[in-house]
């Protein structure tokens, strides 16, 4: 692996715990990097205790920590925080996501090592940053997701909001400081400087409302949620087939056309509540009771035939079993395997970063158990 | 803004249009980085048409867009794409969004750029990637969320799918591409090759997945949707205050001891259902009931104050227009403004990746009128 991306020979040392920072730093592996993650001796990484369980190891802990090395240090202790404070010479990176605050405890805020450590980057994730009012509350997914207001605009009209079914607000802060310390990367090596980065869980959700917030200045209200249908354009949302849920979406004139025409639905053609894009948004409740009457002729994977030789965007809603089936997903190498003692090959998300020059293997290196790799890492620091 | 990041003096040409491909290009600009739009002279990029509108300009479009120049080439045009040739010649980075197959039409793919530019980076984003069976379908954001598993753990448990109610089938998209580039800077940087990023949308939705693909390898079937609550931790969710929702993650035994003694629900403490993390996944449902029985007795507000001074993770379940006001955010500049002529001040999201080395302004230049800057670039080439 660490031949297989641009950040070969880079070495980030690894203080984070769960998903946010982990998922960041599986993403500087996944592009070369070697990753250390230093873990508490009591236990290390909540994640290796959160399930789904293979016998006595965390299917979670595996997804997100494949490849990594690890070593346990109290950084409490003198001994341990020399090993440390040694890592930190060989590093290029240091990655953690505690709650503001919590490194300057330690004695390792930024003010302190970046005297001690002139081109060591250092990247804090954190619920809500380094600054402001909220600096040192604790935080998790959930609530950034509720406080950011994407919870607000996901779910269906009239119903509770819902939570986004994926960690998204950890996800997005750990693909947002990856990025942000691959730039650090690029400015270190054009000039010589480090910087530290400081990215908030709740500020990358904002970063994620995109139209959200031009329709609330726009319209001088907030969105709510809609569903599973686009705002502004239709038809482009969920269809009930006879077996299951498909997603089309042909919004523009010609499409519309042809899909009428496609789902024996041609009378829908010149109707007039549907003969514009804006005509159609304003009746897109009957517009969709109409759809539905038609798609649920036939089943799911024959109206996806058909509608795909008519060259008309959709695609079934498919649960996670599904996709990991998916032939194009296993053409793409989107799910790889992990070797892991003990449980053999674990199926996880792929690297979706394909490159024209590095390997993408279909297999990859275990996560660690931890401290599995004391001896080989105090050794390398003489 | 092009001195305020890593990637001052990179030079971006963009033929992108609606979100993936805008949004990673709107991430290069704040890092830094000169972004040139290559539009079509009959109306430009889609995203100019699509609302919300103010006056004649559309919010959706200034807020993926501000900062970017505008050129507005016809590819098929002899003079154009030579305009279009010459600069690529003074580019660093070529990034388009056309389905697969497209680029190669238009004579303009890898095969024949990359000898002709040996040090152009070439990203390219479309739906489902340059290869595999699904290669020159076309997507959209619902339809990547569809087929990717991502909607069937969105929403509540015996309901329809719901669709993120952002635009992360695209906003991952470009995120992954934004994060792809940088590195592939860094690595020309330190060796002088070149590459192709090849990303697909469909790619960077399953590699959302994290603990779903794990869940449905250990457990043998798929997660569904499960609302506004954590799959495996409890209480960790939404509960109902007299006036509005909160989001409250106390999973661990003294969280949860520390929660129920705050809001006057010390009974459920002793309450052998909920003794064990386990125990109170077990009884989800009833602990859950119990807890918004005791949240109802006040507003919002006032519980989030008690909880914060608790130490407890919490956090009101916003809408878009309260985060815009929200300290917090203002704190962190999060909400910039767009000086756009004819609107003034447009308010959109704003840099998540803070620096201690660069400036985060908080103001940004306008998104550009169609081919506004054609003399400038043009001149530019000599």
């Amino acid at each position: 692996m660490t031949a297989t991306g641009p950040l070969t020979g880079i070495r980030v040392i690894d203080l984070t715990r769960v998903l946010a920072g982990p998922y960041c730093t599986m993403m500087l592996a996944e592009q070369g990097a070697e990753v250390i993650k230093v873990e508490t001796p009591d236990g290390g990484d909540d994640a290796r205790h959160i399930g789904p369980f293979l016998g006595e190891q965390s299917g979670y802990f595996i997804s997100i920590n494949r490849g990594k090395k690890s070593i346990a240090l109290n950084l409490k202790d003198e001994t341990d925080r020399g090993h440390f404070l040694k890592l930190l010479e060989t590093a290029d990176v240091l990655v953690e996501n505690y709650r503001g605050g919590t490194m300057e405890k330690l004695g390792l805020g930024w003010d302190v090592l970046h005297p001690k450590f002139p081109k060591l980057i250092y990247c804090a994730i954190s619920g809500f940053g380094h600054s402001g009012p909220y600096m040192t509350r604790p935080a998790y997914d959930m609530i950034v997701q509720a406080m950011s207001g994407v919870m607000s605009v996901t779910g269906y009209e009239g119903q509770p909001p819902a939570r986004v079914g994926v960690s998204i607000g950890d996800l997005a802060a750990g693909m947002f400081a990856s990025s942000g310390i691959q730039g650090a990367l690029f400015h270190r090596l054009r000039t010589g400087e480090s910087q530290k980065l400081d990215i908030s869980m709740l500020d990358c959700q904002v970063a994620l409302l995109e139209n959200a917030v031009a329709q609330t200045f726009a319209k001088g209200k907030p969105p709510g949620p809609i569903g599973a249908r686009h705002p502004a354009i239709a038809p482009f949302g969920m269809f009930h087939t006879r077996d299951g849920y498909i997603a089309v979406a042909a919004g523009n004139n010609p499409l519309f056309r042809k899909l009428c025409a496609t789902i024996d639905a041609a009378h829908l053609i010149d109707d007039p509540r549907y003969a514009t894009p804006p005509s159609r948004m304003d009746h897109v409740a009957a517009l969709t009771a109409d759809l539905n009457a038609a798609f649920g002729k036939r089943d799911r994977a024959e109206w996806c035939a058909l509608l795909d030789e008519a060259g008309i965007p959709c695609g079934p809603i498919n649960d996670v079993a599904d996709i990991m089936a998916d032939p194009q997903i296993a053409a793409r190498n989107m799910i790889i395997s992990v070797d892991q003692p003990g449980i053999g090959a674990f199926p996880s998300p792929g690297n979706p970063v394909k490159s024209s020059l590095f390997l993408d293997p279909a297999t990859r290196p275990a996560a660690p158990a931890l401290d599995e790799h004391r001896a080989e890492i105090l050794k390398g620091l003489g």
